[in-house]
């Protein structure tokens, strides 16, 4: 596969490198808001073992939101489907309707991918794992086949610093009795999941086991079973893209995570999965270039879902 | 493929059938109200022009909301993307946020599959065809390869009578200048359209060129471009089962189109089209049976697109 | 009293016209968007007969949403507390709650003060006389003491050309069978009454009953019972101004009723009644001149209800 | 006074004590759920210093909401206007725009009197003084000229513990930057002042200042300006009772503020001020016999602002 594949990111680097600059960086922490915004890189692996990329696609940025879907995984394949009393799994409509669509519904957040609904699945986690901490960033390494994953500190002692947003969502829930533990180190445990960095690669590399049933290639480890797996992907395509989801699944049509560090990670199941990373995000909060290269990505290659 | 999808049918069929009965017709027009309820059929037809049936399958009934993808299509490769600043591509979110979202959006519905949205497609439809009621049924006997699909009368007259929400969307939306026509005729063909009754076979044959890249595979006409017959697809997977899209999309991963006349049709890209009727509905508006069996489906055949 | 009211309103009405300009009239429609914006009267009506006025108090203007207190009164005479199973009585929070106050409260509007609860109190009214046109200018008429008081066609008809709005609010009313005659009809009555035009000297006079316990001063006819009149000028208080209404409490203390026309009316129980009128709205479609005018009176004169 | 004004709370007292029991006391901390419900008290405190009662008028009880009235005038008059650029002054709209109202509009709660104005004004407070607890309780103290008032420390801690919804309203209002002290802190401070236990003929007495335009009729003490307490006054009449205010204006028409623990006071400016004690709530967290007998006073004395 090397070189069509190869050729096709190669191609589509230079253009989308070549387009004008828009959009800013997350700026609400110093931490992301000091990355530089001109970095650029993707990486696609395959489930036969290959993985290529190009430009940045071995510099290490904040993962963000792109950890919820690790913790979904880590939660799903203990609890089942007992997760979803507890959050639901369709698309959230407005972006302002995260408080909103909670009080009508009783602190049951709409998905797992908003912040609300991730704080409730890191909840579960943590009534799961006596160190989440270490578990989450366990699995991750496992997912990535590298130990050069970790927190960064900085990073998660700021998200907690002007957290005041999460700790309302946290302690909302909370008083609908849909929060079990203590929301101070429920705020601990997300912040530092949010915190993780990885490179394109290791991005790529750790999404594969949603892309081959369940099962990382490397290790044949069943992580989740071929059901969890085709869930977990339909839940990233209807809610993985904050209130742009319609819209990427529209343009793309692939099932994948975005998260404010400026990655994107993507797959077509039973082939690979593709990484992408550009700081610069558009108004939903999406990597402006990361949605551009995939667009092509898929237009070019032609495979599709769909 | 006769073979194996006509035993798993026919199993899905007989396991389906043995279910407790469980919700209700829709009774909101004596027409859709005195329909059986024990009426169910289910049909597949294929790219390569085989069809199989079982049960009720080549009874007639209501599209109802199917009719939405029918006139989409017809605007679609007219307008092309001119057509997005009309109407949205995100999920709705909750069922109330019907007239709320669009009051916050300025008239804007958030996707074509929402009543409001259904509205501006057909306002849009008036605008290019001087006939539009006419082009209609054209258009989707030409897609069903047979004459014999027609307005039900009755139906659409009912509509009319009990149309005081979508009178009121129609309103609201020409107040925001998001409708060009008379908001009486619009009606008037939006409950029409709605009151087109077909079977379960027409159905799916009907739905083939969104199965095969735009291409109806019988005439070879190209009634969409590749690009445009995905992202159907796509906006059908986000927004097609009202605000239980996501978990559809979850449970079954195919995408498709429900209608409260107890009828669902969906797709496998590059395979079939499998249509489903049994008028009991669940408390989203979706038919009971018609979920269940296309759940089964996929798991018993083991096709996905995730 | 007439001294001294006199010396008030002179002073008030000199420093008031003296203000820089500020805010636009109404533009929606063209009889409104071409009002002199310059125009501004007061007048004051006491209870034992007396009426002054100063500036433009006798020059005729568009009363709007002034009316809906008349076919209150006239709706209450005659059904008493059964109205308010149709509408409620409290505030109605925020302006872009219309529709959506009224999806989550099935059709029931907040209070007969915003646009769907005045409908719903003409739409009362329909049904308690055969002729609603005549019976409105009749009531006005008789609380004015004038016969010459009549509706402006041109607005009327400018009015339902872009009624879309309301429109919707009536069709969407009757979805929840909260309207009972033809919304066709119910428009063409609301229009008018909006349509009515009166001077600052007429309804001055017209609103005595309100401030007299229900009597009309002049005939001594009880138009509503005590309890009624109390009863209406609280609710005057609370919803009179829109989304102003706190602030205008807050402010001038003083139960009223602003129209886009420009013109408010307020009133101090056992008093007197006092109009302004100037053109130019704020952001919340109240007379900025009158508010102003309005705070001064309370504040120079001593007089309040707190 | 006292001959006629007791005839009438005597008479008012029979009858609404006779009443079929009806409503629930508030449950949500043992504290208050342990209330007997069946006490009953009524008292009345004129401006020339006069006090009757009848029933329980001398126990103690929860004030809670009834404190944010305390507290805003500690605050108005230090801050005056300034503190409008932090809380509204429109009534909240529906109950459950709580928090969505908060996030429409940008952390500025709607007014005072809901807990996330509340919240706002203590906030306020603790700036200003630097022992707030200690200012709180001297305030009531000198207001009800008595120093036999304390807060129930068995209540604050119940509160405390039961009060994620009012951390999450503190947290979110602080993402906005509408919180300046520690939300941990502010909640303390809250939690007591909602705490204090008073009677109804101290609450009665300790309203008198703003039935006295602002003044202590015993000490003499300007506490707030004329123009402040009529303010204040007016805010009590729209917003004092959570989402019943418009009903409360309506059926009573006295500016006065409820509490959970089942106390009303109300005032007639120039006059009076009345409080009332039953803990047994209406859906909307009233006393229901605080009502019905606020509703007799002014029917039955004939005094009303209205």
């Amino acid at each position: 596969m090397n070189t069509r594949y190869k050729d096709i990111i190669g191609q589509i680097y230079r253009e989308v490198k070549a387009l004008p600059a828009d959009g800013n960086v997350a700026d609400y922490i110093p931490a992301l808001a000091n990355v530089d915004p001109e970095q650029f890189g993707i990486a696609i692996a395959t489930i036969d073992g290959e993985v290529i990329g190009v430009g940045d696609y071995q510099s290490k940025f904040s993962i963000q939101s792109i950890s919820k879907v690790f913790t979904l995984a880590m939660v799903i394949r203990h609890m089942g489907d007992r997760l979803w009393r507890h959050v639901g799994k369709e698309p959230s409509g407005t972006a302002f309707n995260s408080l909103v669509q909670l009080e009508w519904e009783n602190g049951i957040p709409r998905n797992p991918f908003i912040n609300a609904g991730a704080l409730v699945v890191t909840d579960k986690l943590m009534s799961l794992y006596s160190h989440p901490k270490e578990a989450i960033l366990k699995f991750v390494r496992e997912a990535a086949r590298t130990d050069d994953i970790y927190y960064d500190k900085n990073v998660a002692v700021s998200e907690l610093e002007h957290g005041s947003r999460n700790q309302a969502l946290g302690y909302f829930m909370k008083s609908f009795n849909n929060i079990d533990n203590d929301v101070d180190s429920l705020l601990d445990v997300y912040c530092h999941q949010c915190g993780i960095t990885m490179t394109c690669e290791e991005l790529a590399r750790s999404f594969l086991f949603l892309a081959n049933h369940g099962i990382n290639p490397h290790s044949g480890e069943q992580i989740l079973s071929v059901s969890q797996a085709k869930r977990l992907n339909a839940l990233m395509l209807t809610c993985g893209f904050y209130d742009e989801s319609g819209e990427f699944a529209f343009r793309v049509g692939m099932p994948g995570k975005s998260g404010v560090g400026g990655g994107i990670v993507a797959l077509i199941p039973g082939q690979l999965s593709i990484a992408v990373w550009s700081p610069r995000l558009n108004k939903y909060g999406n990597s402006n270039l990361g949605i551009e290269t995939l667009e092509r990505f898929t237009t070019y290659s032609g495979i599709s879902i769909f």
